[in-house]
C-alpha cells in the first residue's frame, strides 16, 4: 500500500513507520483527477501560527496544559486518520491545528461517527480533495480549553462539533441561524482554512479539535456521548427538514433509504407523532424498521413496489446518496405534497424525469444539515425524548472495513469510534 | 425526400402526389428508435366504426352536412400535415377522425399555433412515436356539429382545444379540475385511442377535430381566433403555475427563456400586478421583453450574470425546453422560494445539482399544462384584459420552416397556421 502510493504524497508518507508524518517541508499532492501544489511553508507564513506550531514539541497537552494554551498562539497537537488518495483507505496522522484562538474551544474528541458523507469526499465523489484530510463531522467530546471571549463553554463542558467550524456572522443567513449556507461558511473537513497549520479544516477522526464556539453545541448530560455523536449530521440533516415541513401529529411521512441517517429520521417522525412510512431496499431492514416504530416497512426491490403508494403520503423525506428515480419515489407524496432529498449522490449530480416529477405535482428540494440553533435544538430534543440512533462501537483501525460495511449497506446503522484508539 | 423514407411508411405514401394516403392496408410503421408494426385494419375492427370510415367518399363535409352528421356514425374526413418519421419534416396528409358521438363537438379548426412540444415528440425526444402523426395543440375554430347529449356547446359557436381531447371522469383528478394528471387522459396527439381511426389521437395541424365536448373551450368574442390560440397551451400552461402560486401584486416573478410561453409568462404576470424579471439568451429581444411590461430584461449569456440576482425573486417559471444549468437558475429564487419548471426537455431529462439546489433552498416543481376550468378562465382573463400574445400568421406549406425558427429562437413569438392553407 505505502509503495503504491509513494508518487502521491512524496516526502510527508514515512515508509517505515507507515504513517505520514509532518515536518517543514515542500509537500505535492495528487490525486487522479486534480494535480495540486502547495507548500505547507508558504501557508504556515500566510497565518499568524508562523513557527509556533513547528516550535511545539513532546506530548499531546493534558487537559490542564491545555487549558493553559488557549491564548498561547501555539499551535495543538493532533493525531487522526487521513485519507491521502481517492482509495477509501485512512492512514493515521499526526498533524497540528490552529492555537485556541479568542472565540475558539479546544475539544478532546471522544466520539466520531462515520457519515456516507466522509467516503464520498475522501474518495472525491464530489470533486478532487486536497490530501492529508481528515474526515468526520459528527464529533463529541469534552471541552479542555477556551479562548478568551468565549461565553457559551467552560472548560469540562460536553460539547459537539458537526458539519460548519466557522463562518461569517454579519452573512444574512448566518443571522437567521442557517449558517450552512453563508457563501463563507468552512465546513468541518477539507474546506480552506487559512488559520489551519494544513492549509484545510481537518475533521474529527482524531482526538481533539479547535473551533468557534458558536459551531459548537451542549451535549446534555442525559444523553451518551455514543448516542449524541451521530445527531450532529444525520440528526440535524433529517431534523431540520422534517421541522420545516411543520410535521404534525398523525401526518403521513416516507423515509427513503434507512441508512444512517434513514433511522434516525423515522425514530425523530414517529417522536413527533407522524405515522412513518419506510423504504428500504434490504428485507434484512425490515425488523428493526417496525422497531424503529414506523408503520410499515417497504421493501423496494423494484420500483413497481411504489405503485400501492402513489398520491399517499404527506411529504418524504429521502437519504439515497446516489443517482436514483426520484420521479418514481417522489409518486408516494399526494398532489402538491413536499419531498426532501438530503442524500448528496456522487458530482451532487441528480438526473430528474421533468414528466415524472409533474405527474406526482411534488415540491422537490434539498436541504443541507441545518443550522446552529436547530442543531442544538435536536440534540436536546433526542435526549429529552429519549432517541438514540443505533450505534456500533468501533476503533479507529476499523474505519476502512467500517466504510465498506457503510458502502454496501451493512451498517447498523451508524458506526461511531471510539477517539481514544487514535 | 419521398425515396429516402421508402422504408418508412411502405404503401401508404403516394409517391407520385407526394402526399400520405389512407385505405384498407396493412401499415408498417419504423423510426429509428422503435420498430412498431401494426395493422390498420385490426385496428378499425377493434371499434366500433368499422366499415363507416372507408364508406365515406366524396368532398369534406361543408357546416351543414357535418351537423347532419353528427350521430351519423360516419367518420368525419380530415386534412393535415403529418410527420411521417422523426426528421422534422411534415407533409400533407389525408386521413379519417371518429365519427362525431353524443358527448362530441365537431369543430372546424380556424387556426392552430406551434408549440415547440410539436416539435419534441415528432422528432422522438420524448421517445419513439407512432406515424402518420398530425401534430398541434393550440386549437381554434368554430363549431360544425354537436352530440346529442352535448349541452355546453351549440353549432356556429367559437371553441378552442388544447392539450387533451378525453379522460376518465370518474378520476380523481378529473373531478378536481385537474384532468391532465388522470392516468386515462388522451393528450391531444400521439396517444393510443381506439376510437381513432388511425389508432392515435391526430393533432390540430389540420381543418378539424372531433373532440369529447368537456376538452373543448369557449372563445369570446372579443379575442380574435389567431390570438386565442396560443392560450390553449403556451397560455394555460404558464397561467396555471402562476396562479399555483397565488401571485401577488408588487410579487417579484422571474421568467426565463422568452419564446412562445415565456412571453405569455410575462404578460400575464404582468397583467396580474407583478414585477416581472425576464432572463433570455437573446440580446435581440430585450426590446420586445420591456415593451411586454418587464421591468428588467436580463441577457444571460452566461450563468454568471445570474449572480446578480442571487435570491432577489419570490418566483420563477423557466420554459426552457432543453437540458439546462436549473441550480444556476434556481439561484435566484429566495430562500424557500418557488421554481416552477414548465419546458420539457428531450427524454424529459433535467439533471440537477443537488448541491446546488440546496445552496437556493428552492421547493422546484414541475408543472404540466393545466385543468380544462383553468384553461376556460386563462382564455376569459386574457381576453378580458387583452393580453394578447404576438402571433406571426402562416401557411401550412411554411410549417417545415417554422419549426426551425422556434428551435433556432428565431420565432416572434408564436407561429399561427392559417387552417385554410391545409
Amino acid at each position: 500500500m505505502c509503495k503504491q502510493h509513494d508518487h502521491v504524497i512524496g516526502k510527508a508518507y514515512d515508509h517505515d513507520t507507515n504513517k505520514l508524518v509532518q515536518g517543514d517541508i515542500e509537500q505535492e499532492i495528487k490525486t487522479p483527477t486534480e494535480s495540486v501544489s502547495y507548500s505547507r511553508r508558504k501557508l504556515l507564513q500566510s497565518t499568524a501560527t508562523l513557527g509556533a506550531g513547528i516550535a511545539l514539541t513532546g506530548a499531546l497537552p493534558t487537559l490542564a496544559s491545555a487549558s493553559a494554551m488557549a491564548g498561547s498562539r501555539v499551535n495543538v497537537k493532533s493525531k487522526g486518520y487521513a485519507a491521502i488518495d481517492t482509495s477509501g483507505k485512512l492512514h493515521p496522522w499526526e498533524f497540528e491545528r490552529r492555537p485556541v484562538g479568542d472565540d475558539d474551544v479546544l475539544i478532546e474528541i471522544k466520539y466520531a461517527s462515520i457519515c456516507h458523507s466522509d467516503i464520498h469526499q475522501m474518495k472525491g465523489h464530489w470533486g478532487p480533495q486536497k490530501y492529508p484530510q481528515v474526515p468526520g463531522h459528527e464529533i463529541v467530546g469534552v471541552v479542555t480549553a477556551v479562548g478568551k471571549k468565549v461565553s457559551k463553554f467552560k472548560v469540562g463542558d460536553r460539547a459537539g462539533v458537526g458539519c460548519m467550524v466557522d463562518s461569517n456572522s454579519d452573512c444574512e443567513s448566518f443571522q437567521q441561524g442557517e449558517e450552512q449556507y453563508c457563501p463563507d461558511t468552512v465546513f468541518t473537513y477539507g474546506y480552506p482554512q487559512e488559520s489551519s497549520p494544513t492549509g484545510i479544516s481537518q475533521g474529527g477522526y482524531s482526538n481533539n479539535i479547535v473551533v468557534k464556539e458558536h459551531f459548537a453545541v451542549h451535549i446534555p448530560s442525559h444523553i451518551s456521548f455514543q448516542d449524541a455523536a451521530p445527531l450532529l449530521c444525520a440528526g440535524i440533516t433529517t431534523y431540520s427538514p422534517l421541522m420545516k415541513f411543520n410535521l404534525g401529529k398523525g401526518d403521513k411521512v416516507g423515509v427513503v433509504g434507512i441508512g444512517g441517517l434513514g433511522h434516525l429520521a423515522i425514530k425523530i417522525a414517529v417522536a413527533k407523532g407522524a405515522d412513518v412510512y419506510a423504504f428500504t431496499t434490504s428485507p434484512s431492514k425490515v425488523n428493526d424498521i417496525l422497531e424503529f416504530g414506523a408503520k410499515e416497512a417497504v421493501v423496494v426491490d423494484d420500483v413497481s413496489k411504489l405503485a400501492n403508494y402513489r398520491g399517499k403520503l404527506d411529504y418524504v423525506i429521502c437519504t439515497i446518496p446516489y443517482q436514483y428515480d426520484v420521479a418514481a419515489y417522489a409518486s408516494v407524496v399526494k398532489p402538491h405534497g413536499t419531498y426532501t432529498q438530503v442524500g448528496m449522490p456522487e458530482k451532487f449530480e441528480l438526473n430528474i424525469s421533468a414528466i415524472g416529477l409533474s405527474i406526482s405535482r411534488v415540491n422537490f428540494n434539498v436541504s443541507l444539515i441545518g443550522g446552529m440553533r436547530e442543531t442544538q435544538e435536536v440534540v436536546n430534543f433526542c435526549a429529552d425524548n429519549k432517541v438514540f440512533p443505533n450505534v456500533q462501537i468501533i476503533k479507529a483501525e476499523d474505519i476502512s472495513r467500517a466504510w465498506e460495511d457503510v458502502v454496501n449497506k451493512r451498517a447498523r446503522y451508524r458506526y461511531v469510534i471510539d477517539a481514544s484508539t487514535f
